[in-house]
């Protein structure tokens, strides 16, 4: 079986479906918690999949780091070494050799740099990530690219650009022939339109099973970035899955969704579970704030998953105030739970054409604002 | 339903049977999880129960500090606080105000000192203990004793058990009437039979619901602590269960077993598990040693936690290392699993009689060591 994306509905811009992959099958929207290295973590693997989540994202940079991807390919693929045997999409290493590593050198061959771990030196090239995310076995492989930070001028945007195409093509070539598996493109461009146009044609002339929507989520902030997805995932194909990397918060996912989007992942719930925050229909709750400790209530009364089940606010509070590691396992759960009741309900609204009055739902929740005090 | 020990079966000095709380019963010998905090560390309660768990112990000393007694209470019990509908014993606090509070002061009415979390002050004597345990709600509450660092001198041991004894009635006393709970006396005498025999008569003449052997594994060593069972568990009634404190390592509590203890409790496997040591059928396994690295074997090939089931020990040797969450669940998880089906095999044993060759087998394993390296 290969891999294969079926659109089954669209409301305005935005689109529900299904991609099929011989792992399973992955509905979209869809959001990949991201289980950096080999984890995602504070959960079983078993309860991520108890969320909803269908697919997980993996770092290239950390587990070429730690274990090795040689290492990980030895020991059967990371599937199997992470006891997670639905798709898996792994990034390409790129931003996060920009972002993490020390002591970088960039070249029309790739990225020299430092690991961040032990000072070893690696290059990440468009063949070397391609060779380290077919050893890791993922179902979904990035094109290797070179994202700017932002804000950068116009000219420095665009000659990234360029060679991020120009690895693409590298990373096409290098992917080779491989049915069950899939190889998305990287647009860029930053905020500039004309950009993302040239971006979004080098890519479909090259041809990829998904186009991902890259360099955004980097600090433009919501409004710049859903003003290039106004326009961006447009110049997309139609027939393929459309992937925005490293997004969100909650109204971000929407937002993205609405405008055409199928893929996201982000660490913000489980990053935030393990600092005591929490993502509701009602919006975010410090559960370190004293006004929880003697607070009998669920932290979200309608959500089904084990924080909100069996404990209340007050439990949640101690053991986050007490540093015990149950609290950042329920909170994560809960957030992870929380994105997918998010994407389930966004793929019943596209696929019942009611998703203007869903989003005015989620909105309005999020307006009211958490429980009164007791 | 009243709290009643049956006693089913002896071998040798060994002895299985089964409490009758409302709560549930609980098959002695039983091993007790330490859930210091309203947590056992790194655990869901489900999954601790799943592990074969009928009780844990909870810490009277960190619950009243945070999050404080009154409000455990106020919010129904420790049970429903911490998802735990099962027996919970809670020690008197008394051992851990010597071990972690500051400022300690001791008089003939009880301890005073100063909070380890805040420097608030707090006073701990037989009758807010026993105030303290009602709060939380705990089945088996334990009499506020005291106990000193060995080695002490004999007179110190006298002194300190004497006192200990003045106050077993006190807790008695202030216990009151709560016919579905239990109190259980705590001996003490140190490692002086002499001292040890009129510690069980004090206690005996008022008349407990259960007897703890305490004073022990503070440091004597394996060889001391034995010698002090050999005589210790028989000074106490027959028909009640024993208890002995803060054991142990899994060869502690064979032996502890062997000479006739029905109930134990440690932070051991729990604490070994966040720090990469797993114990297993061939001893302890440092899940950190380089030698694991590659090695795609379970941890133990015959155990059938997750840990063991679904991961390889390259998979746990790498969370370990890069300090991944996971690594502690699971690997507690394996050390509390490993624990309850030592004691469900010691419980078997001694109901057929066989005690003596399940210990054979039981050293024999460990002698062997772990598996070769690959
Ligand atoms: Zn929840
Ligand atoms: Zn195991």
């Amino acid at each position: 079986m290969s891999f294969r994306f079926h659109l089954q509905a669209t409301d305005g811009a935005a689109r529900t479906g299904r991609i099929e992959t011989p792992r399973g099958e992955i509905r979209t929207p869809a959001f990949m918690p991201v289980g950096t290295a080999g984890t995602v973590k504070a959960m079983m693997p078993e309860s991520v999949a108890a969320t909803g989540a269908d697919i997980l994202l993996g770092n290239t940079y950390h587990l070429m780091l730690r274990p090795g991807a040689e290492r990980v390919a030895r020991l059967g693929g990371l599937h199997s070494f992470m006891n997670w045997e639905r798709p898996i999409l792994t990034d390409s290493g790129g931003f996060q050799v920009m972002s993490l590593a020390g002591l970088r050198k960039l070249t029309e061959e790739g990225v020299t740099f430092q690991s961040h771990i032990d000072g070893s030196k690696h290059l990440l090239s468009p063949e070397t990530s391609m060779e380290i995310q077919r050893q890791l076995g993922s179902d979904i492989v990035m094109c290797f690219d070179e994202c700017p930070a932002l804000p950068a001028d116009e000219a420095t945007v665009k000659r990234s650009m360029e060679l991020s195409m120009r690895w693409a093509q590298r990373s096409r070539d290098a992917f080779g022939d491989r049915p069950a598996h899939a190889l998305f493109g990287i647009q860029q461009g930053g905020v500039t339109e004309e950009l993302r146009g040239e971006s979004a044609e080098a890519l479909t002339a090259i041809g990829f099973e998904g186009y991902a929507i890259g360099g955004l989520a980097v600090g433009e902030g919501q409004e710049a970035m859903f003003g290039v997805l106004d326009y961006a995932p447009g110049m997309l194909p139609q027939d393929k899955p459309r992937y925005l990397m490293g997004v969100g918060k909650p109204d971000d996912i929407v937002g993205a969704v609405k405008r055409g989007v199928d893929m996201m992942d982000c660490v913000l719930p489980s990053r935030s579970g393990r600092t005591g925050q929490a993502w509701t229909r009602r919006g975010q709750v410090n559960l370190r704030n004293a006004r929880h400790a003697d607070d009998p209530r669920p932290l979200d009364e309608a959500c089904g998953c084990p924080a909100c089940r069996n404990y209340s606010r007050a439990y949640l509070h101690h053991v986050v105030r007490a540093g015990e590691m149950i609290g950042g396992m329920l909170l994560t759960w809960h957030n992870l739970h929380y994105y997918q009741e998010l994407m389930a309900g966004m793929r019943r609204a596209i696929a019942e054409g009611s998703f203007e009055a869903w989003e005015a739902a989620f909105h309005a929740g999020r307006a009211e604002g958490d429980i009164e005090r007791l």
